[in-house]
């Protein structure tokens, strides 16, 4: 049995993981807490115990993080969110404070993909990239069965990739830019069509569930969308030639809508030899993605 | 001792390379004359032949291609300017017909990053990009240590990459679409400032050379060139993580005035994390590139 921590900036999931990828146990603490307590490492060490001495048949803890990890994998070394962890030898700490469990840890996107490899619809799918469509948009990719993680450890960092527009595509079509970008169009649209007018606060799901009722400028937004992604996914697939492409995260809700065209976008720009066998489709793990990565870090140690 | 082979569109170079990196006996053949003779395979496996019985040292043969090779590197998958060799199981062929001799192929580019890797002043660097800025771009990445092809085999082909302006890299930074931007920029200066209106050919080298005497249209060019490179890097440095550069190829001449503008796009859309340590310099190894990183595919095998 695995402990699967998966940190966030709001709150730290810990959950109980079976070989199978069934959660159990799940159990969340808020990050505030912790760090204005008695520090973030310290509430982690504390609760790690509880759960330890709770669950002996757990033989390894996988921890994902929502910022850059060191090359060999020992430390946090950008998190904004938490800063007070940055640096702090946090696998030697908790290897040493509990010497007879494996601990791993790793960057949090890189996890989703760990987890849709060894729990997700397309187990052991060898290669391909998840990409991960929230407030932020990240990635992690299988490579030949293994985590890609580029030369000093922090690549597929998608979200920062600079779009044919000038702009970072998480500056894009993350969930607040794609908000912005709807009350734009809204704004543009002086005669008022659209349903989403009526609309008093807008939402990836509102506006994907407009789109479904045929409104326009909603379908439009989505199209718009859709070609800013699959331009990044020309460049991606450029540099790690990969074809298949989980799609995952707060607005792949709206699958439908933004799909075509960033299909559309990959076909105008990319020969044969990349597309011809190409998968596009839906992460299958969604909210349990993080948890369930995080355990995905110890299935090859116990 | 290794034959390296480096084909490409206009001839076929042969040379013995030691060791060391020291090029032996180097000669050429005209792919023309092959493709219209008894055949591109057929010549090729006549002239190792020939060259394998004078040179009885020889004990591995490398051959790079200009096209996109199989995932197990058995065979050339895309190669518009030989047709005939596409899909032809060439390794196997050379094996059956010289069974005692090494033979391995790989895509041009990425025999020049191991070029430079085994044989350049920055040997065994463990972790760069080799840009290639000619008329056509490519690249090659070692990654610790290991060449990196790709999830399907056919990856870092960064010339292809789209970037802010729309276009890919190659259609803007390629030698003629660099000349042509030129002309374009010359037909703008309406009051002729620029000292290349007297020039009757434009090359890479010539607008250097201007930008060298302090041409301000000249400068502009380069500065924008090195500002559509530089966002590109921006990407593949997001995807890869790897913070050494070298840039190899026709423009890399004019290194000193465009590579400013290379680096400040980078420092402007980077975090320090990755500019910190970065090292941007020219490729060594220029033209012998291609000759000695095919000869670099045997170094491990013999």
């Amino acid at each position: 049995m695995i402990l699967g921590i998966d940190v966030g900036g709001t709150s730290v999931k810990f959950g109980l993981v079976t070989p199978e990828g069934e959660i159990q146990n799940a159990t969340r603490f808020m990050t505030a807490d912790w760090v204005n307590g008695i520090g973030f490492v310290e509430s982690m060490k504390l609760e790690i115990g509880n759960f330890l001495k709770q669950y002996p048949i757990v033989k390894g803890v996988g921890i994902g993080w929502p910022g850059l990890v060191s090359l060999d994998r020992t430390k946090v070394i950008l998190l904004p969110n938490i800063p007070s962890v940055v640096n702090v030898p946090i696998v030697e700490i908790l290897r040493s404070e509990f010497p007879h469990i494996h601990f791993k840890i790793e960057n949090d996107a890189k996890c989703a993909a760990l987890g849709e490899y060894y729990f997700g619809e397309n187990k052991r799918m060898q290669t391909f990239i998840l990409l991960a469509l929230g407030t932020g948009v990240g990635s992690g990719v299988m490579m030949n069965g293994k985590l890609f993680i580029g030369g000093r450890g922090n690549g597929t960092e998608v979200g920062h990739m600079l779009t044919t527009r000038g702009k970072s595509l998480e500056n894009q079509v993350g969930i607040n830019h794609l908000i912005a970008y709807t009350h734009e169009q809204l704004a543009l649209d002086v005669a008022k069509k659209s349903s989403l007018h009526t609309i008093a606060e807008l939402s990836p799901k509102v506006i994907a569930d407009h789109a479904a009722q045929g409104d326009a400028l909603a379908l439009a937004v989505w199209a718009d969308i859709g070609t800013i992604i699959g331009e990044s996914l020309v460049n991606i697939v450029r540099v790690m030639d990969l074809n298949n492409i989980l799609l995952g995260g707060g607005i792949s809700g709206a699958f439908d809508y933004f799909v075509p065209n960033l299909k559309k976008a990959m076909l105008e720009h990319l020969p044969t030899y990349y597309t011809d066998d190409m998968y596009i489709g839906k992460a299958t793990l969604e909210n349990d993605a993080g948890l369930l990565g995080a355990a995905g870090l110890i299935m090859e140690a116990i």
